[in-house]
């Protein structure tokens, strides 16, 4: 068992309740990443379902958790021969965190699309991307240990006080420790990168409220990109939409989130 | 009273109950429209919550509704300063029919966009448009008297035998009686279109299984443009992604659906 598939290990107690443990490894700086916790839900809410593959989940963000011990309550609200649909909520201290609506379904590994877009923005190759740098140790950001993303570099520019203006953000993704990416690896990685608001000038810590993604294809072994865009910012509210190539080049997973600007 | 607002309105019976009648005049062949359905939910979430405005709407289809008496079910989830969230059920003879996470907040509508990105695509002048012909009586097509829809000529090829093999769907949407749009208007207006997938060359009844829209601003009086178009068709999915632009050219929602492809 991989460290990621340990930490998002859900154990059944009963026909609605799973145990999990919410691992520190994946806090930004105290909360907890909203995609590694997603992929805590869906492992209950996949087990629960006589499907295998989720392929739609919608989640409101209700508080920011954070490491420990936590349940996931799942009611099936439909089974059919397509689709199992399931109500999936992460609780805390006898609180509800995250809520959850997952469809279910068995996807062929062996699709052939019928008919598919092209990726939006073509990336640089691998040895023209680039790290972030480390955060420092007091930051107690320690996601950034537990995954590996390469950076278009114009995308990171805000770091050194040149954003492009406009929200967006890309880089290529795989797991630190070798893990082949799975629908739960996808999970965490349509949340992974910084919000594409940093672009466009924004900073500060950027709640998300809603996120839904789709997963469209199991993942090829491999490292997965990640182009993340916005179509919107105003109000206090922005749009991350992000979508998610295998090294096959196949879009594998669709996210759009909405979320409050930082006042950082 | 308009017909629409009529024909959405939600009694409150009690502080988790509203009373609906769901309107025949917009089924589509026996089945009622998904976008009407989420308006008619959305009128008691909104109701529920001392916020003013549907910010983010996730729903599962879970079976398809007909027109007649119906309850939603509504659950406060939270309730803070900026949002609040909640969880709102179709139900019908006992059984859901659509379950949704909604959250609420207030929008400002003088607010100014930060960033915007442009209209993917230009559509041409309104006198260039083309209604579709009326459905044939016995089709029991209701809906489409229920609203103005002027389309972008080659995305209705399709029709005439000359889909542009991609999936697309790009029109201007007005109710067909005199009233603005508002943020129930638009939960109808993004499921307002023919499905993308019949530009592609599929046919048939196309059936929603995951839909998100988000309320960016609120509208301004006139015609709303709505366009739509899709990633990937595959292993019996696809997605639907919906923005709609107002007269005063600003994106006032997006939407996202994931449903299957028809057998037709």
């Amino acid at each position: 068992m991989t460290k990621f598939d340990e930490a998002t290990r859900a154990i059944r107690l009963d026909d609605t309740t799973y145990d999990v443990c919410l691992d520190n490894g994946y806090s930004i700086g105290g909360p907890l990443n909203g995609g590694y916790l997603l992929a805590v839900v869906l492992r209950a809410a996949v087990d629960e379902s006589p499907h295998a593959h989720p392929v739609s989940t919608s989640a409101q963000f209700l508080r920011a958790a954070t490491p420990g011990p936590a349940t996931v309550r799942v009611e099936r609200l439909k089974s059919g021969r397509t689709a199992t649909m399931t109500r999936a909520t992460l609780i805390q201290d006898g609180r509800p965190f995250i809520d959850t609506l997952v469809t279910t379904a068995t996807l062929d590994g062996s699709a052939v699309p019928e008919w598919t877009g092209e990726p939006p923005v073509r990336m640089p190759d691998l040895g023209e991307c680039v790290k972030l740098p480390d955060p420092k140790p007091e930051s107690n950001i320690n996601l950034n240990g537990q995954m590996e993303l390469l950076f278009d570099p114009p995308t990171i520019g805000w770091l050194s006080g040149a954003p492009t203006g406009r929200p967006e953000s890309r880089a290529y993704f795989r797991l630190a420790e070798e893990q082949d990416p799975d629908p739960f690896v996808l999970a965490l990685a349509v949340d992974a990168l910084p919000p594409v608001v940093f672009s466009a000038g924004s900073r500060g810590w950027a709640p998300t409220v809603e996120l839904t993604w789709h997963l469209r294809a199991l993942p090829a072994p491999g490292w997965l990109t990640l182009l993340g865009g916005g179509r919107l910012i105003s109000d206090g509210w922005f749009d991350e939409e992000v979508e998610v190539w295998d090294s096959a080049g196949r879009l594998v997973a669709q996210s759009r989130q909405l979320a409050r600007v930082g006042r950082g």
